[in-house]
């Protein structure tokens, strides 16, 4: 059981409750302590700067955080049970490494904005790399786009076919898509790249604390101003980078959507290679496409997670404790975010196609809507276009899916999929 | 990295994909294994009965169950990532002990209904745990309502002072809730009793397993006949589950909601015991609610696993791989559940009302509508009798709050609680 | 602009705010007016009871009640924002009608259980109606199953083709379904089938109500007692009623994806009558299934009003404005999940089967699993028969697909679909 | 019955089914009519400048479609259920108009991409009135603060008083929240800013449509690209779009929480006008915050409407007809964030603060933080600086709560509210 910071020693405690209130808590800031640490570090600076810390005393402090930080990631310090929480773990290790020096640390800051700052500077860091992991896919999907521009394919509406498309025109939209969702990972990224850190329980304190400096060293672009406000965006920025996440988990589920429905045997267009799929336990023919199915079912984990967030933010201003409770939904949808875009590119850059059963799903009547409209460009009203071409289906039968492809030149289409405009967006997106 | 019992020996295993697809099963299995190896029991005995097994090899497949769930309990069996799963961990020991015999456990079943059942037996229990946490719930504030049906509470609306009540109608009411929330979890549980064992992987099998006797075995109230259907019905009968979890913890935020109202110094109606409050790591002067908080904000964990199952569900019929991201939700939400039904009652039993501030809170006001009420009674027309109190309002301050207590006469109201029939309600849920 | 029974006249009002406050409400009143108004006649009565008003006065009531609900059922009476809600307007009916008699029926009940009243009473009509709707798709299926027992039609997991199934089986799995639907609509109408009328503003009244007597005028099984609780259901029972909707519309939504990729040309499983299908503004080719789409696609109004209802619960207890919210996502929930219910028999009904394209589809490789188990069955550990077919692929091919249907003999499975035993529960939810 | 474009007439149409398919979309269409129009225009100029229309074709449609706009705008028109949508209405009024001229306007588009372009371009005009809405709030907020600077105000964790605070301090974070809001307002319309028209069904057409020329007219800053992925977007930006109106909504609710508080009589801090309130249909007492309630109970719609756009999108690339049930969740959560926004400023503006409850509120203890960190400022460890003050409360009797405002001169707290840096934002994003 850990020791209390605020603990009032004539009050008896019960261990099933602290338990209770305990939660995963500890557990969970592992994957916030470096955060914590460096934010540590930039309050030692601030408090230095307004000479609360002598160089000396400072320098001493950062010694050590630095020093707990290696610790950490080598292992030869464990986040556990012992503390409750990282917060208390690095106070605890410093007043054990440098006495009363330790002590001075949590002068003018709260556990209240260092969660905030260390959660801020998690969230940040999971967005750069959601950005990167986009443009990485994006990048991918062009490649293969311009590989794959002449290979033709159904174009499905309500899943019929309706006209010919092809396999590029069908990457360049996945790689829009991500180009899209790497805009929306860097501006959502630098919406909450503000700072907390100096507002403590959510009302400032009494001391000139330096917040300029801990803005410029923690990289923030601005000070996040208002005590009040940083509590209040407790929650509001997790659920803002979350839907940053869903929107490219959203995409990987209709991708997933559309090769679930491509490796079935009666689509038959793709083939996965043997790594992404498993086999039955009871079935000795199968192999089934158990990772696409995986992304495929990744999004609700995020979906969830904000609700979530969004459930318990009915709340007066301040902090409360139920808040605590927005560490678990946040870590689980950013892990399950990053864990699905680290794969995501090795199965886009797998796929194999299967060119004649691609070419086989070509029917005669999906060159009607060209044959209308050939009609219309020459003068025929639209309406009537379609009419007579609904009464000339057969002769449709001589069309070539090359034909169809080659003659589609609205500007986006298979016959100008402007994947050098794609390109410069993205390299635009590229830091 | 665990041996699987589908593998293809020449299919290469890529470990970062097969670490994405195992995500946390092995580990969540934990929580379902004594069920599996119940369900694997009774499967046993359904082989014997129909002569796959003799009796002395059902016994001795019975035999080694038992020890293997004795040594899971005790700590001496490891359930970890050795295995693909528990399934898998099951025959694995199996074999390990019993060489061929072990192999034949699984003939006539597919891991897709072991999962379905051991999910429907602990599903079961926990809704059985709910119902009786439920009703300890409300015979706890029975027994309060009867003992505070005297002290004066204002009754509020819109947060706004309206009329006189009393502690004990209030408790009252969350009795009578929790009455129902406990029929509901009995509900429920009949609801979902179907037994799914025998399904195999959704389909069936051809042999003719003795599905009336593990349906006995296991105390289910009737079979799910239809394999497809036994399929399908993975998250549905989850969702149901969780909604009955939900709807008690809707209940207890509402509760929390009030008692952190009451708890304000600006109310000051009710103090908490000491060891459910914490301290702040800032400010000296201050003791937290944190419990009735963590209390209110566990909700949106149970609403969220609830929207997860149903966002993961969008799936045409039959097994998909997505189906495992079923599990996180699923468990999540009934730890939720149980662990704060689980504490409910001790906050419910130990909240003090300062009786002296309740009576300070009721004003001459809130005695208008009994006033309207009476002039009706007499005969004026209740809009006519609106009017009057209005312009009558001072008069109503030589009231007592005791006076509108005994005369709030309506079945249910604070003069007459009704709590024999609501303790007859409850009894009748007891089994 | 209507005018408000509890407006005082030396307050402006602000034509803006009011707009805002009066929202939609009275519009929505419309599904909730004959309730509202049956719930009202039986206040009346109960006012007859304890002889607040005579047995002329109640007459005279009930019978301006009757003619209101005759009028408005004619549309010779409008529900428009010429009242403020459709409580309002009923009190102004009776005042225009009868004078001072009308003023009089307001006693001792308040808006509050007025609209709990009415909205309970709907809500039970509509779960009747979903029992009905639910029971009636079911005995459909079964029909069905029993006629498409022997048509042979592959088992799909992983959407991947496993074994050989049968359409009977798929449509047998339908029929428990919403057996299982129906029988969870029957019994939310029981949990929520009790009487709030009589506990006014949430705190009861100063008079003797008879709430014996409208419980059973109303066909409530039971009183709901507690006042304070009375309030404290707002929300509680609406989302456990549209949770047996979604239950229905979730099973509605994989049949619809089963639907969907079965009349794709790919699979050319099933045929749609041409009246659910439309036509495209562009392609002169097309004819898409416009109703299965929206069918699939129906589930998420409720979900999402189920969301809309739990996200507005947080709230302590009593009355708060914030609950007239609860009104239009349960109305649209409700709506929504008739109307689909309303049609979907019609789908299931129609759909024809393309017998040919079945067949064509069943794999020799589908057979590996039945002739395991025939191996496991014969002696040979499960795990080496698995092994054992994998190396013996080719020699399936000389089997039969009814051969595989007919040896399924497991209970439930293609050769023992347990139809009567379907049937049989079916009945019994059949008042 | 609307007359279909689509419609074969060898197929016979079932009413219900027509009904239940048709939904509510060409009501809802009201709302896009005005773009659709738009974007009509800016189609004729686009096939005006590939020639398929000469500039006299062209200026005739332009006309009628101008002249069309003018009669819906002013009611001459009706968009009624005479049509099957919107699309359908402006095709056959340019028919009737302009006969065979009429019939090409459809050449090179599909009503896919047009809703697709009226439903971008009503979101990005929602998107900014947004962005001044919050503007419009953030810039009160700041006046008020300036105004409050120095009203005391209990400042509040886990609603226990904790510290001095004031009301300027509050007011500031409002601002802030708002200044945040607006930039995602603007940063969410810079994202969904892009040009679908010519993207057809999904697949581009076989015209070289100008693309660029749309852009321009529309306003669009970019074209997307990608046909298919125009199609995938549907729902996509939408809910992006209501994400950004549930920010604003949730910073409301939260206001709306501590006006409710405030407003209560145990706190007793904030004065509503009377024109915010109303009264009770059963106690005449009463005055009743509503608006601010409804303000707080507005949030759930937006949140809901998210959640049933992002169960919709569980689909494969391309049309399909379940895509039309955006329509609904879109446009009520709009219209939900519209309204609350546009009275929202009313609210605060409105505001009376009673400074002598406000006073009465401060207590000695929550001047205990404010101690401790001067203790620790001159050099007493922090850790030993809060133990020390617990043991002094007493001492702090005789502060003012005007020394601790004076005294909290960390950046943004009481003594620093930086309302000119929150100005300097404010003024970056006012266009």
């Amino acid at each position: 059981m850990a020791d209390f910071l605020w603990k009032k020693t004539d009050v008896p405690v019960d261990e099933k409750i602290m338990a209770f209130m305990a939660g995963q808590d500890v557990v969970l800031d592992r994957q916030l302590f470096v955060y914590d640490l460096q934010a540590s570090a930039a309050h030692v600076k601030g408090l230095e700067s307004i000479e609360i810390l002598s160089p000396e005393e400072a320098g001493k402090l950062l010694g050590a955080l630095t020093d707990l930080e290696d610790k950490f990631i080598s292992g030869a310090f464990t986040l556990d049970d012992r503390f409750e929480d990282g917060h208390s773990a690095i106070e605890s290790y410093l007043i054990e490494q440098l006495g009363e020096l330790g002590k001075r640390v949590h002068t003018g800051r709260s556990r209240n904005d260092q969660v905030l700052v260390a959660t801020r500077l998690l969230l940040r860091h999971r967005l750069e790399e959601l950005q990167e992991q986009c443009l990485a896919t994006a990048r991918l999907c062009i490649e293969r786009a311009r590989a794959t521009a002449n290979i033709p394919m159904p174009g499905y509406t309500h899943l019929q076919r309706a006209v010919v498309s092809s396999v590029g025109m069908w990457f360049a939209a996945v790689a829009e898509s991500f180009i899209d969702n790497a805009q929306l990972a860097r501006d959502t990224r630098n919406w909450i790249n503000a700072n907390p850190l100096g507002t403590a329980a959510g009302f400032g304190v009494n001391l000139p604390l330096d917040r300029e400096l801990t803005t410029r060293e923690l990289g923030f672009s601005r000070m996040q101003v208002n005590p009040i406000y940083a509590q209040n965006s407790r929650g509001k920025f997790e659920i803002q980078g979350l839907s940053a996440f869903a929107q490219a988990l959203q995409d990987v589920r209709r991708f997933a959507w559309d090769i679930s429905l491509f490796s079935t045997s009666e689509f038959n267009f793709v083939k996965l290679p043997d790594r992404f799929t498993t086999g039955s336990s009871i079935m000795p023919n199968k192999r089934n496409p158990d990772l696409v199915e995986l992304l495929r079912g990744a999004y609700p984990c995020v979906e969830a997670a904000i609700i979530e967030l969004q459930s318990l933010l009915s709340l007066s201003s301040g902090y409360h404790r139920d808040l605590q409770n927005t560490k678990p939904p946040l870590l689980r949808g950013l892990e399950q975010g990053r864990a699905v875009m680290d794969i995501f590119p090795d199965l886009v850059g797998s796929l194999e196609f299967n060119e004649q059963a691609l070419e086989n799903a070509i029917e005669p009547a999906m060159h009607a809507t060209d044959r209308a409209m050939e009609l219309a460009a020459a003068g025929l009203p639209f309406r009537d276009a379609y009419r007579t071409v609904m009464n000339e289906m057969p002769e449709l039968a001589g069309r070539e899916a090359s034909q169809s492809l080659d003659a589609r030149v609205s500007p986006g289409a298979c016959a100008n999929l402007m994947l050098d405009e794609l390109s410069r967006r993205l390299e635009q997106l590229q830091d």
